[in-house]
Parts: C-alpha cells; sequence; structure tokens
C-alpha cells in the first residue's frame, strides 16, 4: 500500500460523488418540471445513466481510449484501466443525462432509451477522444502551437457543452411542449411543480461537483487539489450572487429558480479552468456566468423559440462554452506545465498570451458543429423508425403512466391544466 | 502515519455511505407507501438505526466477535475493536432495516422498537458470526472440504438475506393491510404516494452501496478495490435493464417501480461476490436478478399471499439468495487465496469447482431456516404480550397520528381511501 | 505524495460533507415550516451558504486568522492557508444557517441578505478567532490556570451555539408569527408541511455530522479518529432515544419531531467533547441532550414566548451550552496532552478536576453574552434601515411569491389558512 493507493481512493470517492450527481439532476429536473410527468422525468434520469453505463461498457470506453476495452475484458483486475474506466463512464453520464432536462414532458421512453446507448457508445467517446485522449484538439498546441491544445480540465466542453448541444439538438426536433407559445409567438411560463425538489437537487448537484472537479487532481501529485477545490467553490457562489443581483436588478424580485440556475452555471464554467485560474479569477469567471445563463435562459425562449424545460441548454451548453473561453482569459501561469506535451505553464491573454484562447475557441466551435450535427442528424433519423414525440393526450394526461408505468403521486390531488 | 491510516479513512468514509443508505431505505420505503402512513414509515427507518446502534453497541458486537466489546468499554482508543465496531454496525443496521419495509403501514411503533432491539442485539450478531467470525458456516471448507466455507464478501446472505428472511416472517405474522386482498383471494394494487421520493432513495441507495460492497476492500492490500466497484455498478444497471426488458415484454411497458426493484435486487445478488467474479459474470450475475426480483415480487403477491408493501422478500431475500448462489458459479479462480483458511482461490462451478456452490447453498438454507423460525417465533410471541398489529380504525385513518404523533402533510389535501 | 496528502484529502472529504449538511438543514427547515412558504425557507438556506462564502472570503478569514489572507489574495497554490480556509468556511456555514430556521416565514430576503454578509463577515470569525485561532479564551487555561482554557473540539460553541443564539436574538426581534399566539399567550401548534422531507434532512445531517466531526481528526496523527466516529454515533442515538422516552412518558406518545430534534441535539452536544470523552460518556451526554432537547422547546416556546419555528435556538444553543459543559464534566484524561499551550490530558469534573468546567462555563456565558449582543443590535438596527418582517399580507399568502418570485407547489392545491 503506498501512493498510489491514495490516488486510486480519491479517484474513486470522486467518482462516487460524481454518481451522487445524477440524484441531483433527477431531483432538479424533476422538480422544475410538471406533477404530471414526474414518475417519467425521473425515469428518464434513472435510466441514462443505467443505459449509459452499460453502452460506455460494451463499447464507448473501447472507443474513448482507443485500443481496447471492450466489455472490459481481458482486462486484468484492478488495473489502471478499470480505474480509468471508472473515473471516465461517470463523467460520461453527466453529459447522456443533460438532454433528459430540455427534453423533458413529451420524450416517448423507447426513442428515449435508443438515444442513451448511441451517445454513450459513439457520441460522447469519440468528442472525450478529441480533447481528453491524446487526439487532434488536444494536440493543436503541440503542432499548430495553439498554447497547450484545448484544454479542458474537468469537462465545460467535454461533458457539459456535449449534453447542452445535444439537448439542443433534441429539443428542436421534438419542438415545445404543448402550450408553450401563445399562437403569437409569446412564451408561457410553465413553472415547475416541486421547487423544493429542484432545490435540493442543486445543493445535491453541488456538493458532487467537488468530486467532479477534484478527482483528477492527485493524478499529478495532487497540488491542486486545494485551488480547485477552492475555485469550484467561488465560482459557484459568485455565479448564484450574480443571477440573484441580475434578476432583481431586471425583474425587480430575486428569482430562486434563475438563481439555482445560476449556480449551476458557474459551476459548469469553473469546470474546465479550475486547476488553471486564481480564486479572484474564479469569481469573475462565476460573476460573468451566473449572468449569463439568466440572458441565454430569456434568448432561448424568447429568441430562439426552443422550449428548455428547466435550462439545459443555457446551464450547460452557454455556460461550458464560456468556462473554456474563461480558460483562455483567466489562466494565471501557475500550472500547466507540460500538459499536451507543451512545455510550459498555461497562461491566458489577461496573462499576455493569446495562443491558449485561440486552441479554446477552436474546441468551441468544434464542439457545438460536430455534436449539433450529429445529434440533430440521429434524432431526425430516430423520429422515423421510433416516433420521439408522445400524442397529444398523453401530453395532456402527462407521460406517467403512458411511458413508465406509474402514477407519481396517487394519493395527492395534482393539477393538469390543458396547457 | 501509514498504511494502516489509510485502510482506516477508507473503513470510516465507506461507513458513512452505508450510513447513508439509511437515508435511501426511508425515501424509498416512505415513497413506496402511502400519504397517511408517511410519517411512520419514515419513523421506522429512522429509529431503527438509533435502536440498532444502541442494541449492538450492548451486546450485539460482543455477542458477534465473541469475546469483549459489551457497551465497548475496556476498549483502548482507536484499536482496530473500535474500527471493526463501526464497520459491522452499518452493516448490521442494513439488515435491522429491511422488514420495515416488508411490515410497513400496520406495524404498532411500540412491538416495533422491541423487534428493533431483538435483531440487534442476538439475531443479526449470531448469523454474521457463523459467517464472518470464524463460525461453523466459514469452517465448512476447512472442516469438510466444501471449497473455501460459506463466502459471502459484503453481505448477500448476512445482510441482506437475514433482513429479507425476517421480513417476511413478519408480514405473514402481520398478515396483508386491509384491502390488499380481496374476498377471492386476487391482489389489489396499492400504489405509493410518492414515486420521485422512491426512485431519489433507490438512487441514494445505489451511491452508498459503493461503499457498502467496497468496505472491505483494503483490508487485504486493495488490489481488489476497482474490480469490486466495477461488478457492483455493471450487476445494478444489468439488473435494471432486465427488469426493464422484462416488464416491456410481459406487460407491454417499462415500469419504474419494478426497475427501481431490480436495480436493487442486482446490487443485493452482487454483494456477495463482488470480489471473486469478472465484469461479464458481474452483468450475468445482475440480468438474472432483475428477473428474478420482478417474478418474485409477483410470486409473492400472488402465490403466497404476503403482504409486502415494497417488495423487500424479493428484492432482499430471494435476490440475496440468488447472489450467495451465483458466487458459486460464477467465481472465476483470480481471488481469494487463503480465505477461511483455504488455500487455493475461489472457483464456482462454471470454472470447474462443484464443492463451492455446496457450501453456498447450505449458507442459504441455514439462513432460510435459522432466521425464520426464530423471527416467526419472536414476532408470534411479542405479538401476544405487545399486539403488532394497529387497529382497523387506525389502519384507515393512517398510522401517522396514532403512531408517532405527527401528520406528514397538513398542507395537503391527500386521500385515505378505505381500501 | 505522503502522509500530509493522506490529511489534506481527508479534511477535504470532510468538508464536502459538511457541505452536504446545508442539504440537510434546507430539508429540515422546509419540512418543517409551512407549504405556502417553502420556497423562501428554501432559499435562504441556499443563499446562505452562498452570501456566507462570499463574505468569508471577503474578510472573514482573514479577521479569523488574523493576519492575512483578504480574498485569498497572495496565497500560493495549495499552501496550507487554502486547506484551512475551506475547512473553516463550512464551519462558519453551518453556523450561519442556523437562524434562518428560527427565523423562518416572516423574514423580508432582503434584509436576510445584509444578515448573511454580516455574521460571516464579522460576528462567526471574531468568536471563532477567540476560542480556535489562539484568542483569549483558548488561553484561559496558560494565563489563568482554567484546565485547557475553554475547548470545544468540533464547534458546540464556536459553530451550534453561535448560530442558536443568534436565532434567538433574531426570533425575538422578528416577533412571532401571526397566530402563534392567542391573545392570552397560549402557544398554538402549527404543523410542519412536509415530515418526509424533515426527517430526511435530518438523516442528512447525521451522515454529514462524521464529517463535521472527524474533520479535524488526522491533524494529529489520527489516533483519535475511530473515538470521535463512535461517539458521535452513540450520542446522536442515545438522544434520540431519550427524546422519544420523554415524549412517550410525558404525553403518552413517541412524536417523531421531537426525536428527530433530540436526535440534532445530541449530536450537537457532542461535538464539543468528541474527541475527549469514553463511548460510555457519549451516550450519557447524549441521553441528557435528547431531553433537554425537549424541555428547552417548551420552555422557549411557552415561558420565553419566543416563535422559533424549527427548534433551532432548543438544538443549537441549549444543547450547545450543554455540550460544553459536558466536556467539563465527561472528559476521561485520555486526551488533549498540550492543547492550548497546557501540558497534562484534559479531564472533566467526574475525573477529579474542577478547572476544565470553569473554563467551559466562561466560554458558554462569554458566548451567550456576546452574541447575544451584537447580533440583537444588529437585527434592531437593520430594521429600522431595511424592515426584517414581511406585511402581514405576505405573511398570510406566503413569502414565496413575494420575496423569492417562486410558487414552492403550484401543481397542489395546498392550504394557506389565515392562522
Amino acid at each position: 500500500m503506498n501512493s498510489s493507493i491514495i490516488t486510486i481512493i480519491w479517484m474513486l470517492i470522486c467518482a462516487f460523488l460524481v454518481i451522487f450527481m445524477q440524484t441531483g439532476f433527477a431531483m432538479t429536473e424533476t422538480g422544475f418540471t410538471r406533477a404530471k410527468n414526474a414518475g417519467h422525468t425521473m425515469a428518464m434520469n434513472m435510466m441514462v445513466f443505467v443505459i449509459g453505463v452499460l453502452g460506455y461498457w460494451i463499447c464507448g470506453y473501447a472507443l474513448q481510449i482507443g485500443t481496447k476495452g471492450l466489455f472490459l475484458s481481458g482486462v486484468d483486475s484492478d488495473t489502471s484501466i478499470i480505474i480509468l474506466f471508472l473515473s471516465q463512464v461517470v463523467y460520461m453520464n453527466i453529459a447522456a443525462t443533460i438532454p433528459t432536462g430540455a427534453m423533458a414532458e413529451r420524450w416517448t421512453f423507447k426513442s428515449f432509451v435508443v438515444y442513451g446507448f448511441f451517445i454513450a457508445m459513439f457520441v460522447y467517446p469519440l468528442y472525450a477522444s478529441w480533447v481528453w485522449s491524446g487526439g487532434w484538439l488536444s494536440q493543436l498546441g503541440r503542432n499548430f502551437g495553439l498554447g497547450h491544445g484545448v484544454l479542458d480540465y474537468a469537462g465545460s466542453s467535454v461533458v457539459h457543452m456535449v449534453g447542452g448541444i445535444a439537448g439542443l439538438a433534441g429539443a428542436i426536433v421534438l419542438g415545445p411542449r404543448i402550450g408553450k407559445y401563445r399562437a403569437n409567438g409569446t412564451p408561457v411560463a410553465i413553472p415547475g411543480h416541486h421547487i423544493p425538489m429542484a432545490i435540493v437537487g442543486c445543493l445535491i448537484l453541488f456538493f458532487g461537483w467537488f468530486g467532479y472537479n477534484a478527482g483528477p487532481a492527485l493524478a499529478d501529485g495532487g497540488l491542486r487539489v486545494g485551488v480547485i477545490v477552492v475555485n469550484t467553490m467561488l465560482a459557484g457562489v459568485a455565479a448564484a450572487v450574480a443571477a440573484m443581483c441580475y434578476m432583481w436588478f431586471m425583474y425587480g424580485k430575486p428569482d430562486l429558480s434563475m438563481i439555482a440556475n445560476g449556480l449551476l452555471g458557474g459551476l459548469v464554467a469553473i469546470s474546465a479552468s479550475c486547476a488553471f485560474v486564481s480564486p479572484v479569477g474564479a469569481v469573475m469567471i462565476g460573476l460573468v456566468a451566473g449572468v449569463l445563463c439568466c440572458a441565454s435562459v430569456f434568448f432561448v425562449e424568447r429568441k430562439l423559440k426552443v422550449d428548455d424545460p428547466v435550462g439545459a441548454v443555457s446551464v450547460h451548453g452557454t455556460c461550458g462554452a464560456w468556462g473554456m473561453i474563461a480558460l483562455g482569459l483567466f489562466a494565471d501561469g501557475t500550472y500547466g506545465d507540460g500538459l499536451n506535451n507543451v512545455s510550459g505553464t498555461v497562461k491566458g491573454l489577461f496573462y499576455g498570451n493569446a495562443s491558449q484562447i485561440a486552441a479554446q475557441s477552436i474546441g468551441v466551435v468544434v464542439d457545438i458543429g460536430f455534436v449539433f450535427v450529429v445529434m440533430y442528424a440521429f434524432f431526425k433519423v430516430l423520429d422515423r423508425i421510433i416516433p420521439m414525440r408522445v400524442s397529444e393526450e398523453v401530453e395532456f394526461e402527462g407521460l406517467d403512466q403512458s411511458e413508465v408505468a406509474v402514477n407519481a403521486y396517487p394519493d395527492f390531488s395534482i393539477t393538469k391544466t390543458r396547457r
């Protein structure tokens, strides 16, 4: 028993925390949607983990690391490959979960299952390999002199943007919920049915995020683990305060739902850069993320006219993109020597280096382009084979009985307005 | 500070996770029962932990380890005995919790308290000593050549079967809830009142199970911890998928409640063998567990006519038994040299060794026989002294006010149908 | 990577658990208050963390440690200062959260925000510096021969009493909720709206408390970590049993709400002394705490006529004070050599030493005096600048829409009685 066992137990504990984030997503998404669909939203959040792990085990992991690991067969006991599987599969699951929020309250369970396998087996692993497993985006620095290539410490782009963009594509293909837009295009608020559940989910996500961001921190000796944790905390709270102030200033009141989304947006944004920036930098990144998240929610709803019931596209897509760019701005040159085979530490624009932000921008553009095109095409084809949208009658009645054979709240009288 | 401190903190963290499983049980059981009894079901789940710890501290632990430790007195600070107490008491609590699900919605709180002390002080410790503390079941290998004796890495039999069988005995003694069976014996579905709560509980249990199964993993140097964690994950998700497919195929729809139970059944089943089988073996064990769990729920409800509100007998009893047998089938010979004083690694029937499955089968039979007889007799006697069943009026009205002096949802209008 | 990295990851994991306690507080407080204020109560619990971290980062931490750390600037990566910040900020947050329970259901959000900054930036850090950062209370032993000076291992006084007393001052300034007292002064029970939520919160707090109490345990080599954890567990369960028996004996029934409060009171009480007492001592401390908590709840409600919706003053204030005194009674002389620069181990009155309890008593008196005076004055002044109490109309209607722009349960029909 030695230093490697410490690294292993740290990775395991952090992986457990990330698994617990699944509970946070389930609660946040279910709380922010309607009572008549609560069983269905919960079911998607639980099953996306189940299906995702299986799919990633079958071939996703092998595709990502590029050589071996189909069904984890031929893997010796407890080698690095099995630990790496564990630490990677949990990231994949976060990405796969995100679209269930953007596509909630109208998605057939059957087509959702197919989606789950598709993203876990192919889309996520491919993009992750480009950034995290030595793929071409990670080598933009060595090959083209763009800083250290695309850097994404804990997945602002690999995890959150992939999920957010996939959710955007899916929400477009599905179309808005019945009653979301008036004939003249004005959006109608459809409030979530259980705000305490949503907020508890958000707090659980905050808790799990420490494992999410700090999981890889001991791999290089642990010198940055403190910085990573404190940056994660500061960016999250700064974003929540920014969202609170923004809503208070713009609409006259603090809005709890938007504060919660803002907080999550701050955590998404800091994920890429948590190891590279100073605490003050983390606060700046969080403040911007909080405002950006609110503005993006309104933009998606009012301008794009895309119905995203829980704000997943803004929290994970928009703030993920901001997080990638922010690394190119705020990286302070105290960390990253040798990353992606580039010597020297990582510096952003505010520290006099313009090449890192160029790499980050390419990462953002490629992420959006690749994921949107692939997922949009996938959903379009899938919809032809297995209709993705439930019938109007089921949508009015709620998806619970029809899709997952439960009634979420049989002892309570709940509203099922025909909106 | 050295290697032993790493083992200690790992055991503590895993013990904390198992303690958190209590929250998972509380939510799953309460969600799967009715609103009018929600306070009572929560109360049992909280108090069984409270009472169990006290009882185990008083004499349960001393009985299990056989020589010392009454009231933990005479224990020097921070010796192995106090750490072992912590890691054992949490397992005991899981066993003690399980019957509160099978016996929910009709059990007097007073008799429940007596039960809590009884199982924690006597029944669990005795059986645990036979398998885990060098007792006769563990020595079937050395003494009679039956493989390595009864093996149960993390408690498919010691914890889950003990709980499941005790719950079966209790549910028989209590009889079914009013309205559960029609005059002609046909069962009536009594849906749980809060499916999101139940699913969140299930996700928390999944999270905690990693600590549950991996807690002992560093004791022998940590070589298997990765295998254990990945097997736990794979068996759980495979069981959930199997339950989903089974229900979809048999009844035309995926059934969220049964999927959740299936997932838990897979985790129960892999607990015994998580260190001994390959990832592919874990998936096989999970697939069988998922189907078995569903079939068992219907068998208990329709054939045995035992009213088990949350499926505890099937999840923990049936899948626990399957897990014990599965170890005798799938153990792949890569682990276990020297266990229970038998040299050589552990091999199952599929790897050419028939003697391990013989030991496992004896373990299953002894577990069922011992626990059922003792607990059935105990409940019968207890019922004469302190009536175990609430009055018909209380059962109609809900147990909350009468038994634990609360009203779970005073601000909501809830249904109390006379079923 | 070496022994210090083990200490660091242990401190981080424990800090994460304490962060998770925020979820427990949010659920317990929200469950024990009314449906019409559920969004507001959740919002306070989430935002007090957010605001608290910011305030502590700005200057609270610097004030506490006395020399540097404003904005954590000038802090080298991952030095002890950043880890200490993490382990301290989470304690501060617990203290800051407690008053949100005592002051629930009537507090304007705007004045709450100001409170959050005030306690995190000034009040908590100052008192914490006196006990934990070498301040005058910690030196009562060296300077005046009073045992080892004021000892408080994990915050019965520094965290819980500070929160409980601040809550008492705030609840007095705010006055009781409309309908809480009849014209003749008789209190009216206002039941919490979601008992399962409250109990789950309580179980989460129990889970998190292990991190809370054991976090500092490796700093001195880890010799007491086992004792600390087992004492925490035993005091909690003993207090729950005591509360159960007390209510059963006095009022004829076990009362789930009071059991939950009793359990928390036991955990509060053991926090000061968890490293200094034997398991039997921990059980004694817990038993007293459970009874004391119940009695205090009735005393505050019926004699003081202070409306504390969730019992925060009793759980944290009263039991915190008892925990400080208990250390002076039950410390068994097996630990503490050299603490606060006093040689020899820590012994309480029952082990023949009267000087430690003198120090503890001074700690209790100073805590009550300092916090009550400062916070009462602060709230009085604040109320003149930003009215602290919502309008009668808002209080009748519920604070959710007015204060935090949400409706907690829009799909459920909930009661808003004019009580």
